[in-house]
């Protein structure tokens, strides 16, 4: 990989940020203890600026409120988020048009705008349409009449199922599993389980992420919906007929049962739980591990099983650790209640 | 897909039902919302009544209660099972003995009774017995010595190992493992852990369907072993030597730890932990997010961690969120109780 | 399989064990009830004496303190490590150095130390290295700049992505995803996340056992770590820049969230969660279902959520299943003390 030297004038340009200090180029970006000569660090917090000045990085990225420091920096408002498009850019590969190796095997009838990256054993089904710049590497396989837009990136040993919509710019880690039956039956008189067909697809907007080993059941009818800009951390489940809004973050090991709807900007923390036919509103945070049983208003931040308030949860479970004292000073209580009553039958 | 055209007179015969209004004929079947010309949709419940009379398609299943509609009908008592049994008959199609894609790799001493479909790039191993109508999709593994029945679908990219027995019409979704080892160690001296050889199998019985992402451990010695009907959704965790009894339903991101055997109908909910060497009864049900840490009895209705009742569950999680309002009582009460007592002590 | 058929006086040297009764040959190792002749079987508690006396094996191992039985036994101080030593040794075969299959995909510029054994469609990127005794089945991906020691084992459709370090003796099992990008985003002031990149990479030491579909994300910088020993069950999730110390043990649907360290020795039972940027000491027990929210001191043994001491949590839950009880008594309370005030009123 080659990688290109660019100097800090040009990255604080990209970024609306002011550089000082030499215009010195670097290649590269690491984190404050590994970045050596070359390549820049960052820190977002001016209490790191200790560190910061022992660090062997080449220029630093800094908050605006940052004090002199004898390397050269960028100063931004956000230091997080231009170290990340500064990266992005030092990391830019022009996109290989490597065509489809021909040990990959493509059904008939597909249709490819434009220069692709297909890798040997990949098995494309039929009428799958795929857009530009799509890589798909080794061991995916996608089914029948999948479209897939332009600039996606299919880790090795992704499956997508019949009938899937792929936007653009869609990263998929490997294991994923798009499109998968829902998990529907219906049942006869002698409790046996009868399968519902499971005839809806999948539809993952564009600008998503999905993690490795993820589940994304397809609709019983109709879609199972993934909007714009969503990110999901890795061996989450989300169930068929599913939609999660713009924006949202889901934390690994979440899941979201069958029909329910997420809006714009949720926060599932790791491994939450959300019933089935819920309307979950814009903005709601759910915090780790909760276990959500009812519809959430916009905003709404919540914890615990079943989850309400984050903030009158912490509460209860900072009692709950102290039950056995509260038990007790119950006891105390009725104890000395005794003894006040048998004291004041006493004295009649 | 030719899809095919059937009258609702010969639809309802199926099913036991029967049909009132013109006898049209109908090629599939979509919920209420979607549903359009040529097209079945169905209702479970006579509230749904008011959306079913304007809905577009051209003929309803409805309960037994309902009223009339201008639309052609079909009378069930059980609408949901009618219409699945009904939906199965409108989307089947004969199998298509594709046999074995050139680009799959069979091992030796293979048995196949009958037509199959075997997907490019699907290795199966060494002396593999293959009933009829398989259909066996890209990117699947299959070990040595497995043995497979009739009308089983494997999606792609599932994993079956070594030695592993499969009934009648199985489905097993993308990505799901059947037959790994057991997580089973002895430790020496030093606190090492030395890994138990796992030199059981994995028996999966007719008519069961395992989710995208499940893990399903071989015995350490003898069978993990899953019974006739039983459903398994997506990213469950079957341990080593565990049974699940017939017709069962687990839900996603449980897990079953080893040793413990489940009877008949029983349900878990999603992310349910049942802990190893237990027996739970026939037709027990495990709320979501329960943790369960002892035998159950048949019929038993669980929930909490670890799980008790699921009636006095509800009850203890609906004052957990009221411990802060307790624990200011129990504070008032003290209070009042040292006052009064004090008061008492003052009177004399 | 060629079976090796050994005699107990050699298999009790390997042990340090004592042998009695006759010097009969074995060539397997079972459980108590599955044993047959020809086989060792084992019991760890001389409470199965009486079953043991009843089994089928041809000789049993037995502890120390075990009475005298008719079958020939080997007696030992630790049955279960010393029927695992042995199992291994009955079931040892000799690598066979199939080479790399022709319908395998391998990059330029690999180097591979002895033997392998590389199945059909597995595919290996550029400049990966393999040890020796290296055995990869099917379906597996193993991206660029891969490192895999000697006598390693890759189940099928296993996925090592880019940069990857894996040690000797490693085991991992079906569907496990190594090296996949960390959950981590900047946001811009609409809130759209913005993907960091992750250009650290795993490291796997020695002796390290990885699940079925496990996740184990790569450092967005540096590594993510599992030491030498360490053993981790089925689907669990490992975020960036993790390390695990040495001989710990994590069971199933454990996840560990970014920048968090553990020390040697640890336990996690199933379904629990850390939180991130913590550090857990050494020979810390977490009890499933555990939710830990802070750092952990040596040899902590926590429970519940968030996790505090398991003692206590012990006797906390048990009192969450009272709690109506405790309500009510607190109801009971305030109306004594009421009557009592009340009468103390009335008396003056």
């Amino acid at each position: 990989m080659n990688k290109r030297k660019v100097n800090i004038s040009e990255l604080a340009a990209m970024v609306d940020g002011e550089w000082r200090g030499e215009d010195v180029a670097v290649d590269g970006l690491a984190d404050l203890a590994g970045a050596g000569a070359g390549q820049l660090a960052y820190i977002d917090d001016i209490r790191k600026m200790t560190a910061a000045a022992e660090c062997s990085a080449s220029a630093l990225i800094v908050p605006l409120d940052a004090g002199q420091l004898s390397l050269p920096v960028i100063k931004v408002s956000d230091p997080a988020w231009a170290a990340t498009v500064i990266h992005h850019h030092l990391l830019h590969q022009d996109f290989v048009d490597a065509g489809i190796d021909p040990k990959a095997v493509v059904g008939e009838g597909c249709s490819i705008a434009g220069a692709v990256a297909v890798a040997p054993l990949v098995v494309i089904g039929d009428r799958v349409e795929l857009g530009h710049r799509v890589e798909i590497r080794a061991g995916v396989v996608i089914g029948a009449d999948v479209k897939i837009g332009s600039d996606v990136l299919l880790h090795p040993n992704v499956t997508i199922l019949d009938g899937s919509v792929i936007g653009d710019r869609v990263i998929i880690h490997s294991g994923a599993v798009v499109g998968s039956d829902g998990f529907g039956y219906a049942h006869d008189r002698a409790g046996r389980h009868l399968k519902k067909p499971h005839v809806g697809y999948v539809q993952v907007d564009d600008d998503v992420e999905i993690g490795a080993n993820v589940c994304v059941d397809r609709g019983t009818f109709g879609r199972t919906w993934i909007k714009r800009g969503t990110k999901i951390d890795n061996l989450v489940q989300i169930a068929h007929n599913v939609e999660i809004g713009e924006d949202s973050i889901i934390v690994s090991q979440s899941g979201i049962a069958g029909s329910t709807t997420l809006g714009n900007g949720v926060i599932m923390g790791g491994k939450v739980a959300v019933n089935g036919h819920l309307k979950i509103g814009n903005r709601v945070t759910m915090a780790g591990k909760a276990g959500v049983m009812n519809d959430q208003e916009d905003g709404a931040v919540v914890a615990g099983f079943p989850a309400f308030s984050h903030r009158k949860w912490l509460r209860a479970a900072a009692l709950f650790q102290k039950l056995p004292d509260l038990a007790k000073e119950v006891r105390e209580l009725r104890k000395k209640l005794q003894e006040l009553s048998e004291k004041k039958s006493a004295d009649k």
